[in-house]
């Protein structure tokens, strides 16, 4: 293990994080809230300090971070961004305890968007631009951002395994021949996006605090809300619309609007995983909106409230326009089933991702036809491409790694005693970074109520589902400690 | 497809399950049921009619039977011996719809022992019996049981497919040279073990009916009770001991039971599927007892009732002492979570199988290596043996199977409108092959209340979990069908 290297990346990225308290601080101290302008000023400073602190150990020289150092780093960056980043809320005093600090950020860096908050509305508007903001950086990743704007390493291997670790999906391509361009390319893209929602909402007649706010969470597919009624607080059919297109845009991979800006969009969008995430979207959307029509007054209403809230559970969200817990069972089991499977590898969204889900199928069908001619060699094709038994393996090991963690997750929470239902789908919606589950942390509902354990079981989830789960099993392993760099 | 060489078994197996009915006719005669003579000489006649018109078809020649041949052949008889088991229940009049008498035939010949009986008292005795002895002909299966006595391929590769098909677990190893010596020898062990628990029952002071029926559904770790009550119709600790301690013991994989008559005991005591079956028991035992303490008089009486609840979901039987249901959450959760891992592979009992479990575990330790180590090649081992790409393909295959056939068949289910506990555990449960699950399908509830469509889809999902999945797709699978013989 090369530890300088990874102090060195990860005190650039406590510093970026510092960097990035500025505009709350600057809503704080235009805002005239006095005590989170101290709050602010008080938590850059530590974070700054505490980046420069390791950045003072030297540059690491050539090829100092192989994979595991890019797992360390990615691991340890985003546990110590959720720890700095809850400075603001636990030293203003808006939120006493440090534990609830901690998941409510974790829950925005991991775009989760689930919330201890009973009463949102209560916080300031700095805290809360702060709180969306971690959603918009956490959503195309920290590092990523990093490397898109500063040139840290010579060659394109450092940053390529940093890269890999932090960026979701079964595999990463390169877009271009050199990895920073790739990665400023998709920035710019994100960047644009969100500008463009920004004007949309502001179009429709929402505040330009709230446009700003909610088009981060949008984009990031985090889904923290500014009010306690989240998107329902807007009542206009336009803005609910434009959010949940918003929402379906940041779950596709980036790489489809890259191809499109070079022209080979007719390629692009012929994609197993687009059609499948389309697909998907338009299936469950009519089947829910049959399924709850006598709930709303017409087709059309209950088309809009299944099609907002589809987008944004396969999104991983977590937006609401209305209480889907109290809807009949089967649009509540595909709610939980689109929980899991998540948006796009590449995009912003969580889940297991679409693309994983294809190649379980795919794998699936092939399965079973070696049962039959055992000798006959069959492949697993993505867009046209082979996929080769390494990456299946990554897939499964995944999945594995998926259904062990979850288990695990939801015996732990059981010792709070809450019905099945909420600790089921309290866990997969933290795993799967979306925000509401159902029954007492469906989307009238919140974790507030939550034991301290289940808190840390539930944040590290986040984390899990956020940055794919070998980054931070290889933290806690023993014997990745071990090895000499 | 060789239609013939299907034919010509499946009308071996129907006119098996004819013969297997005479006992139960036996019991209604001397015990003057008068309807259900009638019932069961009639559904004898017809079941040995169809089986001798199949049988008609002319024996095939030799390499008559591939893999799929095995496959479509196995999960035909398991359709049909169920249809034609529910004659009884049907003819007698005694479960009015044939829908319920095919749920509970399938229920009974997949050792679930889920039931849609509100009064299983009312059920007359030769109905009772019958019901428990589809235990246990399923328990260890229909076509090893008929290969076990009728030499019916002169060749070991006949067999060998068939038995592949039938037997649980991701892979089955020849004991002995000739395929048909190892089923003998196995079955062998399987009546003695019964044997003894009959005598073990009867010198607890159950009487005669009641210590065969049970035992049946104990050694086929299938869990219809002949009391309302279940198993805490008989309150003696002894037997209930009794009764724990046996279904744990058809929850061992019987080659496990072959080597130690054989002198190679501490070998395969030392098995990794043998040590990971026994951890999870007496982990889950432990836990459970120290959880539900409040509830009962001592700490003796929880384990007691934690170790009986525990062997009889591990082993996916279903008898139950007390209604777990009322549990606390921890311990509910450790139930569903046992109900999915289910018994050993090779054994009578059912679920994912420890051995699927383990490989999953160790497979994934190798990719999360692999992820650090991209170049170095990590092998998987069960008992120092090495696990090949193919069987691990399987194993995975199975998993993916497992998963996308529960999340179908929730949706399905959820179009009944029960609560998400039910909906879920009830899945899980019968493709388990377990039997109660939580909520309404709980200890003190049943089936009944399902829709015709959730008890097929149900049905189904049992047939899914004793064959293990892959035959029954290939059987719904056009391109078997359209391939020439």
């Amino acid at each position: 293990m090369n530890i300088k290297a990874v102090g060195y990346y990860i005190g650039h990225v406590l510093r970026l994080i510092a960097v990035m308290m500025l505009p709350a601080l600057l809503i704080a101290f235009f805002g005239r809230e006095e005590g989170t302008v101290l709050a602010f000023a008080l938590s850059m400073g530590i974070t700054m300090a505490a980046g420069c602190l390791m950045f003072l150990l030297k540059r690491p020289g050539e090829g100092g971070v192989r994979p595991v150092e890019g797992f360390i780093t990615v691991s340890l960056s985003w546990i110590l961004i959720s720890l700095f980043g809850a400075l603001p809320f636990y030293i203003s005093g808006q939120i006493p305890r440090f534990i609830d600090c901690f998941f409510e950020t974790v829950s925005g860096f991991t775009t989760t968007g689930a919330t201890i908050l009973t009463n949102i509305e209560g916080l300031s508007r700095s805290l809360l631009y702060w709180r969306s903001f971690t959603h918009w950086i956490g959503g195309m990743g920290v590092l990523v951002f990093m490397l898109a704007i500063v040139p840290l390493s010579k060659g394109n291997g450092e940053s390529m395994h940093l890269l890999r670790a932090e960026s979701p999906g079964p595999a990463v391509g390169k877009l271009t021949a050199k990895m920073s361009s790739s990665t400023r390319v998709l920035y710019l893209i994100y960047v644009a996006m969100t500008a463009v929602l920004v004007i949309l909402l502001l179009l429709g007649g929402m505040p330009l605090f709230d446009s700003i706010v909610n088009a981060f969470a949008t984009a990031g597919t985090g889904g923290f809300a500014i009010k306690n009624a989240s998107i329902a607080a807007y009542p206009s059919h336009y803005l609910q619309t434009v959010i949940a297109i918003g929402m379906v845009l940041f779950g596709v991979n980036f790489n489809v609007y890259y191809f499109i800006l070079i022209g080979k969009g007719v390629q692009a969008l012929k994609g197993d995983e687009f059609r499948a995430y389309i697909g998907i979207i338009a299936a469950s959307t009519l089947l829910i909106a049959v399924n709850i029509m006598p709930i709303y007054n017409s087709f059309g209403e209950s088309l809009h409230q299944s099609f907002f809230q589809v987008s944004s559970i396969i999104t991983t969200t977590g937006f609401v326009t209305t209480d889907f817990d109290k809807w009949p069972e089967l649009s509540r089991m595909i709610i939980v089933a689109l929980m899991i499977i998540g948006a796009s590898a590449g995009s912003t969204g969580g889940g297991v991702k679409i693309a994983r889900v294809v190649m379980l199928f795919k794998s699936l069908k092939v399965e079973v036809l070696r049962a039959v001619r055992p000798r006959r060699v069959e492949t697993i094709c993505m867009d046209g491409k082979r996929i080769d038994a390494s990456t299946m393996g990554g897939v499964y090991g995944y999945f594995a790694a998926f259904a062990a963690i979850c288990g695990a997750s939801m015996l732990v929470l059981s010792l709070d005693n809450f019905d099945f239902t909420t600790t089921v789908t309290g866990v997969l919606t933290c795993i799967g970074n979306v925000g509401p589950g159902l029954s007492m942390v469906g989307p009238s509902g919140n974790f507030s109520a939550m034991s301290d354990l289940s808190k840390i079981v539930l944040s590290l989830d986040m984390l899990f589902g956020r940055l794919e789960i070998f980054p931070l099993i290889l933290l806690f392993s023993p014997r990745v400690w071990r090895r000499k760099g």
